[in-house]
């Protein structure tokens, strides 16, 4: 009868921890431009915890950052949305968004400004423990959280999927001062061999403690069930997708003991 | 007390469990050669469970594959260290380690009658899931787990701790019918990027499910305290080892679900 009583109670708190995600948008600004970000946790998660910085792909903030970072507030993370382009310059179109990720990725240093910004927001918050923070990034963010890295933020750790790891400058990788996960499709038509060589180069001139996992038969976007553009490089890969969630889940649990 | 008596019995339980790693020599032969492996296993595990074939570097089998088949026994696995060299012509030095090794990279088809070989004494073992079976390598080893799948072996995954991963026939890389993961140190002088990229497309081409870990850092054995030898290309790596061995789980976790 205890056992049952017990169950009962677990199963209760179960079912109110999944309904307990809550969202909150978060106006912001970087350098005169006006931004606006999504802070998502779970509110049956108490006291201050892990802080993870969520960067979108190239048409900026769209529901599918927001998932992952339902998804992380499942896990008990408080995750943030980082808005890098402005809260009034989101692509309406993928040519807007070629032209909108273009510039920054032209502009590392603002590109790092306002990656920079979201983290401070994210460490702000007093949901999030301000000495346990990672950033994670899908392609154009996969670049963003590996030049947060290379500006010398003070993280636990960042994980690109399917991001451009290309580098203007190779000599900042002696900036990155915690551990890096590189989710990459081996097929993946949009980063070069030699790009991916560089990054390698990089990582080792600069003793970064790296790792890179290559999942077979996956392209770019292989995380993203709607990459926004019909183009057999870019599609996604359900086994791909779980596993290199599975192996961020496996990352995290170690940066964050 | 109720819950007392449980925790009690519970301790007992895995006190008992850790306790019971139980090893069996067994003989076998294949091709006229006397083969001499080792089957490790927790008796407190009961019925059938998932078989893993352990298949030694360079220097045939020592204490350390016995080692990590006690590794896969305490995770509830039946493990059998697998003999290529034969009972008689275990290497006593790294002279006579190299010519063996090198023995067997230079006729695979040798090479597939072994690890096949050893692949049925597994098999045929009751304690072990005949439609459950994994196979996992070092050094040589990784090799071989690669040539058992190249040969069209019925596994559920191979895996490879720095391995060769080069193959005289790519074209069998079609026979290959189960996942592949390929853990690799990032700065492994032994593997020439040339055979890296070879293997990646004979994977590509075969349609093969497959995934490949670099990790920063590491070299050659990173997964070995004592490689055997002293040479700056070969070194054990603690975080390399941690991680591929988590690695290695998370993969296990998804073939033996």
């Amino acid at each position: 009868m205890k056992t049952m009583l017990l169950s009962a109670v677990l199963l209760a708190g179960a079912a109110a921890a999944s309904a307990a995600i809550q969202t909150k948008t978060v106006d912001y600004q970087q350098g005169g431009a006006a931004l606006q970000g999504e802070l998502v946790w779970d509110d049956a998660v108490s006291g201050p915890r892990p802080g993870v910085l969520v960067v979108h792909q190239w048409l900026g903030i769209t529901d599918y950052e927001k998932h992952r970072a339902t998804m992380l507030a499942q896990l008990g993370y408080v995750a943030f949305c980082a808005d890098i382009y402005g809260r009034d310059a989101r692509p309406k179109n993928v040519g807007e968004a070629g032209a909108a990720a273009g510039k920054y990725k032209a502009d590392r240093a603002l590109l790092r400004g306002r990656v920079n910004a979201g983290l401070a927001q994210l460490k702000q918050s007093e949901l999030a423990d301000p000495k346990r923070l990672a950033a994670i990034g899908y392609c154009f963010g996969g670049t963003a959280v590996l030049e947060l890295a290379r500006s010398g933020a003070e993280l636990n750790g960042v994980v690109s999927f399917h991001g451009g790891l290309d580098s203007p400058a190779p000599a900042d990788g002696r900036n990155i001062k915690c551990p890096v996960l590189v989710c990459h499709g081996a097929d993946d038509p949009f980063e070069k061999p030699e790009d991916l060589a560089a990054f390698e180069s990089e990582m080792r001139e600069a003793k970064v403690d790296w790792r890179l996992i290559k999942y077979g038969g996956a392209v770019h976007s292989f995380t993203q069930p709607d990459p926004g553009f019909v183009n057999p490089g870019a599609r996604y890969n359900e086994k791909a997708d779980k596993r290199s969630w599975a192996d961020l889940k496996l990352f995290f649990a170690e940066i964050f003991p």
